[in-house]
């Protein structure tokens, strides 16, 4: 709840539970609220400028975050570039619009005095924390369950007043409480991604390779900070990847203004950032005469390089995704080739296997197999749709040589899982996956011992394969599980069969945020989508025929789950280049509504071919890389390129909506 | 579901599934059965003679369990006897009346293919397979919770149509169904105290000394088995204990008729046959003019002698709780001394702490400690009101040194919790509680390592107290729990702190049910309650005035339950004694709700005494022994000698109703 100043229109000041809707809504009426009204400020750039008004008073220029880094040599890198090209962009703020609004349920029991919310949450074990530091109840007293969630996208990392709410309510009166979010709330009180004003300098030689860059963001933080630190980093630092940069200078701020509040979103700051420096190669490319594919592959980064910011890339099929995507897409016979009004644009990208670095916790999982074969993981990964749940499965039933269908996750439940970060920076199958298959290769292990003495075998030989247990090599030599479980559940003190495991990423050089470099995450996927459009000279409207995303994710352990990922990102990024928008005026959200909003539907779907470009990764589980907001990354710039080529007409501005394009042809007939 | 043969009233012949109540039934008004009748066999007794109908085609004189047994030389134990005494007795049926009826809810994933059912039962992991039996369904397909049960007293052990409906319906339909037992199908179809009739002979000596038994009992099982062979064992083999035995006959029989099913109520048989045997013995006691205190205290056995069946009895109280109990109750002032109409009785038992040999079923155990100190225990232990869940999370409190109020339990989830039999035979303390013990101590030990390690002491040293670990003897080195926790989370591989623990009475000396003997339980609890009555000569009717009980359940782990339970037994006794009979004329129930049951309530309530006889059992964790069942065996028997002592009229069947007292005190005064 704000205190003595609001700082945003979605500041809560006072909460009301009542018996029903209605009710509280009559509640709500009767409360009258005295606003001395504070001139606001709304833009960024103002914002940060000598004498304006502060947001908050504690924040000098209303800057909460500056980074400010150089990597190489900069000035060198120039003075050796034969072109040097510079552009300005802007991307702008984009809702999550998960189907299921933000909601919590809150239960107190008076006896053991213990509360437990169901939230619709992506980070049950740091909702916990956020709940015991703010309603002063210990962290052993607060049960956080993740029941399924309809959708996250970032949006759901923060503790919001629906949880702390439902909890002091429920404490307060001794019965459960809800608060569910209504779409117009999402909107205005939850998060968005950054709006950002990015300024690009970039030094080239003539055959295409990068020598330097200079790169300034200046992200729109709105009204308070949520989670801009790392966001102001990853968007500078995934600059450097997956091309070679060689010499990097950059910039970045988070500054506040009195505008909807900024947070996590699928990419995280890097979809800005992308949407920016693919376009701005685009330009480059055409410039100097470099199909822009080949400039792509010429600057791609390869496994084991060095990095500038000590990032460790053990496999990287880069290049292969943006030959794939090109072959995908018909690049050669289409590109510059296409009749005007049509055309075809790529986009590349990169992005973490969630990270080294961060808030140092595990991913903790235990297994339990039941006399029937039937085997439980606990594990603290929260499933917010993505199939979490059903990759740990896979990888456990893998590692135990077992069906599928025997093993039961039970997952993101504080009483009873292990910790877990939670989900964020697409690392849940590297981190939750390897703790869920350490613990299930412990079952193994133990189950193996009893079978070993009772074969007579050494324990090290000893196979599964379609629930029989075997000597390798000696089939005959064996026994099925369910027999080996029956002979071990009549020994004498059968123990339960308990399996733990725990996994965090390497961090022997890790990055300490804004402070020291290292290697940010365990692995690296990379990405190049593809995209043809149609553009209705009389309209100015966009049809996105096809795309065709090429994606390294390592091993794509399901595969179907990992083409879900391809094809929501085409939506999103559909969103970002040509659809959403959340306007403001005057710091109030004018368009709060799915019907206002607009974001594409499956009338608006093109075709989309996804292709897996497999690297097997030495970290991973069974060698997977991250599949979740790496997709994002290069939708929206491929999309804009596509227009590009299709009319000839360049965009810095997101969405390239069919007002910027009839006035941008309009302009191009007029000089 | 009844096939071709309906054999008792309570055999369901269909179900209805609706999506109300009202509909259910007038659904079931359509349904029209049509039945041939057959020549029914009500009187057990009748029954088992040649010639009669036969409830089960393939069920010879209709006995479904017979055992005869000979301990000892009893022909040579009746020759040196100095008196003989012969008696019979008759114990009638009762009903558990559980608060809460049994119900099921169940709910089919079609996707997962998963049954979940929550059900008011005793047994969640028998309930799994046997309805993976009946419904097709691979055990690892079906997970059985057992929420909040109210009230199981046995009668929620076996399987019921509810259960199996419940799902088959929830599978056909795809939607969850739930089936809950109005009080009347409580009544009819579910189970009851088996009716047993009983015959008793003893040789004694002068001075009271019992030298030789032999004891017939027929018991009249209904129309189906249930749990009849342990229910006829324990009948029969509890004579042997308290008191010592050297020379028994038993011949035990159960019988079908077509009557409601008799299956295990708190006690299981001992009942029945304590009830006749106390009685029986202040009858002898009167006889040979010993006061029965004193024959009880003589012929009481003691921790370490060998018995006829071979019992093990570590430990053992009985001869402390008789002498306790008389204090209790006055009586050495009132025994025979009070006004005609108010008398004291006495009676004694031993009961089973769990089977050492039943069903090859460990309890398992996990623990988890959590980054906060929080501890959560899974268990399979099913707890149904008497406090499995509180005792068991003493018990972990107990073994880490961490306040009670840290400890979760989460238990009776077969998805989710170790295997355990559940609860039956009051086992659960000892089993349970000895795994969870096991768990905690391994958690504990996992901790230490790394607190001895950042101590530099040594692991063996160590020692934890209000959530402090220490060097002992030294408070001064060592660091808190949180302290301890937080160290070890930022360690670079912080695997989850979870120990496994699995607990089985030994079984080196197995009991196999009717073929050899063996030691029956891991440890036995002993009691004699006391109890004074006042008897109204001109209505019949009794009043309980006061019950002392004196258990010896090892060491109380949770007084206040020990007492709980103590009370509840008390409830139990009355109506067994004085008031509940589940009446049947030609099969059919005739009182099947409580308000023509009637058993005692709160104004029936008289002052009770609750005396906790502490020996420190070397098996139970922490000492405890059994407190659950034990407490059932003493207060029927104590009162109706009570009552005998009051107006010097005994009584041989039960209940002891104001119209047989009555027609006694006016068959005495006509005699």
């Amino acid at each position: 709840m704000a205190k003595e100043k609001v700082r945003y229109i979605g500041d809560e000041v006072a909460a009301v539970c009542a018996v029903d809707a209605d009710t509280a809504e009559e509640a709500l009426d009767l409360i009258q609220v005295d606003y001395e009204e504070l001139p606001p400020v709304f833009d960024p750039l103002a914002a940060m400028k000598a004498g304006a008004l502060l947001v908050h008073d504690e924040v000098p220029n209303n800057i909460s975050v500056t980074i400010r880094k150089e990597f190489g040599n900069v000035a060198k890198g120039f003075d050796e570039s034969e072109f040097v090209f510079e552009d300005s962009f802007y991307s702008q703020a984009v809702n999550h619009a998960p189907l299921e609004p933000h909601g919590a349920l809150a239960q107190y029991d008076l006896q053991k005095k213990e509360m437990v919310i169901w939230s619709s949450t992506q980070i049950p074990f740091f909702l916990r924390r956020n709940l015991a530091t703010t309603l002063l109840i210990p962290e052993g007293k607060i049960r956080v369950i993740k029941p399924r969630v309809g959708g996250g996208f970032g949006g759901k990392l923060d503790m919001f007043a629906k949880d702390f709410c439902a909890c002091w309510f429920a404490k307060a009166l001794g019965r459960p409480v809800k608060f569910v979010y209504e779409r117009e709330e999402v909107f205005i009180a939850t998060r968005q991604r950054h709006p950002v004003h990015l300024k690009f300098k970039t030094g080239i030689k003539k055959d295409g390779t990068i020598l330097a860059q200079e790169f300034y963001a200046y992200a729109d933080g709105g009204a308070y900070n949520s989670t801009a630190p790392l966001m102001i980093t990853l968007l500078g630092y995934f600059l450097m990847i997956p091309y070679r940069i060689p010499n990097l200078r950059y910039e970045g701020f988070h500054i506040y203004t009195n505008k909807p509040v900024g947070g996590a979103m699928r990419g995280h700051g890097i979809p800005q950032a992308r949407f920016a420096v693919e376009c701005h190669l685009d330009k480059i490319a055409g410039k100097i005469g470099i199909d822009p594919a080949e400039i792509r592959i010429k600057n791609s980064i390869h496994a084991g390089e060095p990095h500038p910011a000590k990032f460790v890339i053990n496999t990287c099929g880069f290049a292969e995704t943006v030959k794939k995507a090109a072959e995908g897409i018909g690049w050669r016979e289409k590109r510059g080739k296409l009749p005007f009004g049509r055309g075809v644009g790529m986009a590349g990208g990169a992005f973490p296997s969630g990270t080294s670095n961060m808030s140092h916790i595990s991913s903790g999982a235990v297994v339990l197999m039941g006399r029937d074969g039937a085997v439980n993981v606990l594990t603290g990964a929260a499933d917010i749709g993505q199939g979490a749940e059903t990759v740990i499965a896979q990888i456990v039933a893998e590692e135990l040589g077992v069906p599928f269908e025997n093993v039961r996750v039970t997952a993101a439940d504080t009483g009873i899982t292990p910790l877990d970060p939670g989900t964020f920076g697409s690392g849940v199958t590297v981190r939750a996956g390897n703790a869920a298959k350490i613990a299930a290769a412990s079952v193994k292990r133990k189950l193996y011992q009893f079978v070993a003495e009772k074969l007579e075998a050494n324990l090290d030989d000893l196979t599964c394969e379609n629930e029989k247990i075997f000597v390798k090599g000696s089939p005959d030599k064996g026994m099925t599980l369910a027999e080996a479980l029956k002979a071990y559940q009549y020994t004498d003190l059968p123990m339960p069969i308990v399996g733990r495991g725990s996994w965090m990423a390497d961090a022997t050089e890790p990055t300490t945020l804004l402070k020291e470099d290292g290697n940010f995450s365990p692995s690296y996927s990379f990405m190049t989508q593809a995209a043809e459009v149609e553009v209705n000279p009389l309209t100015g409207k966009v049809r996105l025929i096809k795309m065709v995303a090429a994606h390294d994710c390592g091993r794509a352990l399901n595969p179907m789950l990992v083409e879900g990922q391809l094809e929501g990102s085409v939506v999103g990024g559909m969103g970002q280049a040509l659809y959403e928008e959340v306007v403001t005026e005057k710091g109030q959200v004018m368009n709060p509504s799915f019907l206002d909003y607009g974001f594409p539907t499956a009338a608006e779907m093109p075709e989309i071919e996804a292709i897996e470009v497999e690297t097997d990764d030495p970290v991973g589980p069974f060698g997977a890389k991250e599949a979740g907001e790496g997709t994002q990354l290069s939708p929206a710039p491929a999309i804009v390129n596509a227009i590009t080529d299709a009319i000839g007409v360049e965009f810095t501005e997101l969405p390239v909506t069919p007002e910027k394009i009839l006035a941008a042809l309009k302009q191009k007939r007029e000089t």
